[in-house]
């Protein structure tokens, strides 16, 4: 008998990070990291956990997102869900009156995200299986039937996108053996937040190099001379050959970015993230082609919202790399769409993570990524941010700047049950201590 | 003294239009015409009236959203507002934590617009004007003063926004009597509804003949044997002098969409409204050029979610007709900056309406538009559909299919209290006597 849904809880959890910067960057001068925190119950009493990352102000609005879908989802069977998931899939993105509010977009889609990401951590339990495993034993037929193909067609049909599954099945063992015995190659953001001083930046930096990190990413764009400083600074800490990405959060327009990063070229960066609107598409093009002769690549995809815009960031050549982000796509089923027609573009895939969860989601896509469709870690890696960990039930384990794939079945983001009555918002006793937002 | 905003109250209005679908189309097929109504309550007692317009479930998000921003609101004066309203504008859409749920897009922006419609409310009652009346006596240093360039200076700096506007001086007085005196050119969507019969079709078409409309627009999409029949039908109905829209709500992929709407080359349609997806500039080009050699313009916009998007539609000569909704953007901040760009290219704006009030704020916009920003009426006509308006206190007047300029001071939203309280959902007397969603 497959477990059926019978109820869904969701929760307002965060966490008063904006009290020492962490996460501080050039739009988001004080964020609280937070959570919009899903249970699914079922009759078997199995359940499953899924989040969406939020900044602290607003993730009620989340959670009323989700509150407003659970109707969608209770009294609905796992099997009933998986066995026509692309379905279940349109159906919470495309309610006739609900799709207003998006479609696929904001609110609506973070809160399809959390209850899908819970989803399929339900799913990988009842199979007993860590999700990247669910996903790499699964037949190519079913992967793409996850898929929700409506609006990529021109770039990606069905067809295709089968045929791109069974031709990177050709060495599939190999890898997933290389991925559990050497992990996913990882790059840090934990030196330099915005809000760090030098003295902070180089502390970080010597251990960071101690524990074996060799790729590492500066936040920039809040003034010029600063960013010059502090990026000499990382660069004469970490020497010419490690490798070293610059992130601006979005902070200026297409002119300003493509001069402003002409600046910092002499640090050699590999990599400007976010350098303007995230739905700049033809802004990230003018720019991609800008700096190109300077050897910088662009990219981006946290606030990317769903895989029309990926899509067009692939056609318009206006990213060089593409960061996928587990909670802000409509979970596993989205980001699929997303990791095939990047494949087909030959664009590597280097996802977003930090947050709340966000590390302990994504690392699972990026194992299934290397598995079963790129098949390549050339230019490849995922991000790393190192707090909050503590609050999950099986927080990622990183070995020598990789991260190694998780044993336990589901997706990871199973909070201890103590983290989230303290932090929940307003009332729990973390939100006590500190002042509220 | 400028009054001080004291309070802002939110709630949730819906009207059960699904019983007799009204507002049907392919993709929302029961749709409950909705608002998040805003009413700001000043110190010295003038109120401020805002609303934004949604499809029923979910209406409670938004109202949560619009709670969400309160805090940004109340305490500041009107003079305080709008002495910098770009940075106003700025704050609303750019807090460090919640920008994240969208940036400007989904339930947040949708928040955003119901709160400024109602700060603009204000503002024209403050000054005993129409809206519409306001923007045309403001200065254009004033006008450029209240957008947000942010996103757009590689399209249109604040420079080239004010010569466009001291450009279009040029008989400004003219144009702003011949609107009083002959109205804004109008069309009808209200006689081809998805879900009406033929007969209801018949019927509705020879009255609205009588009533002197001369431009229709037919909804199609869900299939095509049956859009071929139902568009002959209308065309036949109308003549072939009269002009005919029609109208997918996003039903398509690219390609479907340029056989489909060649199917329907016949009746030759002025332009196809939402061919596919309201976030794929590059799908809306594409189909754009496959359809030009047919006389077939693509119009899009009324989910086209800021004006970064609008520009990349522009840039891309991904439209040839500009569709602004009041309540999708931010306000009349972000439509100013449509409308301007829109001129830049050269690109008739034709607004979307309908819905709960949409009529009655766009009218306001499309007027401004006329006298000091296009000068032209070529290609150009504003929506409008004939249900909702008796509940509202100041409802759009139509003479012989055109839109004659509101008198009363403010943004004609304030509904009636009495419609109000019937209306609100779920305790209101109209959802006592309806079943729930």
């Amino acid at each position: 008998m497959s477990p059926k849904i019978v109820r869904v809880s969701v929760r307002d959890v965060r966490f008063p990070t904006s009290l020492e910067q962490h996460g501080s960057d050039a739009m988001h001068t004080d964020p609280d990291y937070s959570a919009a925190y899903v249970v699914l119950e079922t009759d078997g009493g199995l359940r499953g956990f899924g989040l969406t990352f939020t900044l602290g102000k607003g993730t009620e609005i989340v959670v009323c997102a989700v509150q407003a879908m659970t109707g969608l989802v209770v009294g609905k069977s796992l099997e009933e869900i998986v066995r026509d998931f692309r379905g279940f899939y349109r159906l919470l993105t495309s309610d006739g009156q609900m799709r207003w509010l998006g479609p696929e977009k904001g609110v609506i889609h973070l809160a399809t995200a959390a209850l899908l990401n819970a989803v399929w951590d339900l799913w990988a339990r009842m199979e007993g299986k860590p999700l990247w495993k669910l996903l790499v034993d699964m037949s190519p037929e079913r992967l793409v039937s996850c898929i929700d193909f409506r609006y990529i067609t021109d770039v990606l049909t069905e067809e295709e996108a089968l045929e791109l599954l069974v031709k990177a099945q050709e060495g599939k063992r190999q890898r997933e053996e290389e991925m559990l015995r050497e992990g996913y190659p990882a790059y840090t953001t934990s030196c330099a937040w915005l809000g760090y001083s030098d003295q902070q930046l180089k502390q970080l930096c010597t251990d960071a190099l101690k524990g074996g990190w060799t790729k590492f990413k500066v936040k920039v764009g809040a003034d010029l001379d600063d960013d010059v400083r502090r990026c000499r600074l990382i660069r004469q800490m970490i020497g010419p050959d490690n490798t070293l990405m610059i992130d601006a959060n979005q902070r200026w327009d297409v002119s300003e970015a493509i001069s402003w990063v002409s600046n910092l070229a002499e640090v050699k960066p590999l990599w400007i993230e976010e350098p303007t609107s995230p739905d700049d598409i033809l802004g990230h093009a003018a720019i991609s082609k800008a700096l190109a002769p300077l050897g910088i690549g662009v990219a981006t995809g946290e606030q990317c919202h769903n895989r029309v815009m990926f899509k067009q960031f692939l056609q318009a050549g206006a990213l060089q790399f593409v960061q996928i982000d587990s909670c802000r796509l409509g979970s596993v089923n989205e980001n699929l769409a997303v990791l095939l027609m990047a494949h087909k573009f030959r664009v590597p895939v280097c996802p977003h993570a930090g947050g709340v969860g966000l590390c302990e989601l994504v690392q699972h896509l990026i194992l299934f990524d290397y598995i079963c469709v790129s098949a390549s870690l050339s230019n490849r890696m995922c991000e790393y941010v190192d707090h909050l960990h503590e609050h999950f039930v099986c927080p990622v384990v990183i070995h020598n700047a990789r991260y190694m794939p998780p044993k336990i079945p589901g997706y990871s983001c199973e909070m201890l049950e103590s983290s989230v009555k303290k932090h929940q918002y307003p009332d729990g006793d973390a939100w006590k201590l500190y002042p509220k937002k």
